[in-house]
């Protein structure tokens, strides 16, 4: 008999968050920190969520009609200077090649921290005509960006996401596209990840370097921090005359065309671990799941109980559930624990009793509820607890996020409420920066979004009394 | 109207096959140069052939149990170092990045030319025991390596590929794993690629920087020039032992596992430019081709006739067809030299007189050949002619491949039948490195392959006239 395996203890989340979280991320095989500094390799389990995402995310982009591209990962420094704000805002994280085999490069490369000046060159050399908007790209690739400190999936020097650049004839055409690919992120947040989110605008000093406007998704944690899940940018026509892209345009002149840019990145991993998990690990959105059902045999050493679990498993993988089987002589204990550390939605059992009766059961993941369930019913029952799973992630989440938003009509109050509930703390807000800073300064918190749900709370800004502009979320952010 | 647009222009093969190569690649729309010197930009047809190819590559891999992964793409100077064959092979072709931020680094980071030696320290981390083996990664991504000459797909300094790396209990493990990737990438190349390969061992002097040994899938192109096309290499226990990889075996030992690595790249897109081409433009495989269908109306101003095209788009597209129309004011004549040169395996005509007769046209690309086909028959017809242009690919360039091999029996014999026809010249070895490098000088070929497929030509090297080991196949090579 194999020696009984230790099943891997993991830090309580109440004891300490951020402990809690690296632990789920090694334990369940998810990330393993590489020999450079700051960087982090996906292991398979890890890297197998992110292509369920990538397939999701790609097909909605392809269904609006994005075409993926991919752009060289060097750009020049004097390319990526054109723009200086945008350069201004990733300079001091830009890591520089400098050496090509043995020569030392005349211009030194850097590695892209994200690719707005590569796609404004590229379209400077093949756009002509307004026939040939919109163009609508997309590229999934690696990009870096010279952090100081870093964690898995929330801030690592490398990390892998996709970043769409469109180009349109017209200014209401760009700001469309914008809210389109913001939706498509707050859709996918909701209906994949089970993670509500707010959806809203970035302030001044929030927004993306270079950027006329950034619109967010911000989702709450189940430590009650944000998290930006996901940003969608409308450059006007800036980045278009900053690199000279032109096109002939119906009245035959030469015009600029408008741009936007949109990226969401494997930090959405991070959101689903600390949004959904628990203290026995992991716990993976049925959609998103590389395995969605895992089913183990009871009393697996009696006559036909493996050939039952299998016949099960043949028959959820060609209804076109991805399943796996464990017959490993590893205890139904270590087992149990394994799959809810790597938090497999459904966990299917069947023993001999089960047989003779015509039943499995299934177990979820999110809150242990058993069901039995008639083997006629298997293919039905299975869909039917995955979507009960989804939705009862989501429920979960969604009330998570509703009581822990504050109203607050000061900054010490503001403050107040963050230290003893943490969470989103609303108020009004004159639109100045210096109420911005205040609040960072004071309160600790920095601005989420503007929502585009707006509420009147006040007439007055929280922070310095004067007329109100807009209503405001602030929070302690990942 | 619209203007009349040009029908674009390539230079005839015949006349400049260097240039006709590089016109299919602008013109069919499929790369653009960059401003960075060398590297190329992946444009939207382009990088759907890759998709494709990736999609079922990819799903191979799956099937025989590999798993992606995600590994950082610098990888700190000493950890390439202590690998010495490898880093010989690849330190004259690595882009260094030096600075991050501001700051210059400690030690510098190479842009990964390859992934051996982050894979084997991962491993060096994670592996403990026999029962985690094998393990079976892969991953899709950019490579730089800093060649001095370069063109599209075939050489330059940024590629996109997928690199294999696997780790195995026994060394006949990890050599059936060599064959098998190895055969994969020859399937590949003839079911979906249409391109008949030689599947040989590459000699001592041309395999991979560390490896035991190499195999390679060889094509031969229009121009008859070689093209190697995906490599699968044995590394014995090599790197284990280098980056102190262990397990504890099944004797309770610590053991040295066995490594192999694999890979194809962006150039199998510059394969199919070569192996397939015309001089009308592209001609794709229909299982790699972005839109596999074109539906072009005839006289679609008369009435009903663009109804009655969309109607068949719709009923292809419903089939699982990938299908595109054109119904933009751009003369015929413009729309079929456009698809003629994007490639597009089957254009479906069909005007005014075609929908009173129930009927439709279809002309295959790769031969013009023209077959009328009955409505009702349209999904079954499309599929077949599809196939047909498959057929019909593969067996045009298994004649090319099969016509221009020819057996030498000297390094004059092989130099002046290489000057006269090209292909391959297959000729008895020797197996002495002097014998490869009198080959190259005296008659400018490369070895390209010893194929796994051996014929006794002679007895003697066609060198050195010393008693042969084998026969070897030698060539002109991309």
């Amino acid at each position: 008999m194999a020696k009984e395996k230790k099943v891997e203890q993991i830090t309580d989340m109440e004891q300490d968050f951020a402990q809690w979280y690296t632990d789920i991320c090694r334990k369940a095989e998810l990330v393993e920190y590489a020999s450079v500094k700051g960087f982090t390799i996906l292991r398979p389990y890890g890297y197998a969520i992110w292509e369920n995402m990538q397939r999701i995310l790609d097909g909605e982009f392809k269904k609006t009609g994005h075409q993926n591209v991919a752009m060289p990962v060097l750009i020049p420094e004097s390319l990526l200077k054109k723009e200086g704000e945008l350069v201004n805002g990733f300079a001091p994280e830009v890591a520089w090649v400098t050496m090509g085999g043995s020569e030392q490069l005349e211009e030194r490369l850097a590695f892209r921290p994200t690719s707005e000046t590569m796609f404004c060159d590229h379209w400077s050399r093949v756009l002509h005509s307004y026939r040939e908007l919109p163009m609508l790209y997309n590229q999934w690739c690696s990009v870096i960006r010279w952090e100081k400190t870093t964690r898995p999936f929330l801030r690592s020097r490398e990390f892998w996401w996709q970043e769409g650049h469109t180009l349109h004839e017209t200014a209401e055409e760009a700001q469309a596209e914008t809210e389109q690919q913001l939706n498509c992120y707050a859709d996918f947040y909701e209906k994949v990840l089970a993670i509500p989110v707010v959806r809203g605008r970035k302030t001044e000093k929030e927004k993306f370097a270079g950027a006329e406007a950034t619109y967010t998704v911000e989702c709450m944690m189940k430590d009650h921090k944000a998290l930006q899940g996901g940003t969608s940018h409308y450059f006007g026509d800036k980045f278009s005359r900053a690199y000279d892209v032109t096109f002939t345009g119906r009245d035959n002149k030469l015009q600029y065309p408008f741009q936007t840019s949109w990226g969401a990145t494997t930090r959405m991993i991070g959101a689903v671990i600390m949004a959904h998990g628990d203290n026995n690990g992991l716990v993976l959105p049925p959609q998103i799941a590389p395995i969605q059902l895992v089913v183990v045999p009871v009393a697996q050493h009696k006559p036909g109980v493996i050939e039952g679990a299998q016949a099960l498993r043949d028959r959820l993988a060609a209804a076109g559930y991805r399943v796996s089987i464990d017959t490993s002589d590893n205890s139904m204990g270590w087992k149990c624990a394994q799959y809810e550390m790597k938090g497999v939605p459904l966990r299917v059992e069947m023993g001999p009793r089960d047989m003779e009766n015509g039943q499995c059961v299934m177990v979820r993941r999110d809150n242990g509820e058993k069901t039995f369930v008639k083997l006629e019913e298997l293919e039905q029952k299975a869909g039917e607890l995955l979507q009960a799973v989804h939705d009862g992630l989501f429920e979960k989440a969604r009330i998570n996020l509703e009581e822990h938003i504050y109203p607050a009509f000061s900054v010490e109050e503001a403050k107040k409420l963050q230290e003893e509930h943490g969470g989103f703390i609303k108020t009004m807000w004159c639109g100045d920066l210096e109420c911005e800073l205040a609040m960072k300064e004071k309160a600790g918190m920095s601005s989420r979004c503007i929502p585009f749900q707006q509420e009147h709370l006040a007439d007055t800004c929280a922070c310095c009394g004067k007329p109100a502009k807009t209503m405001i979320y602030w929070g302690v952010a990942y």
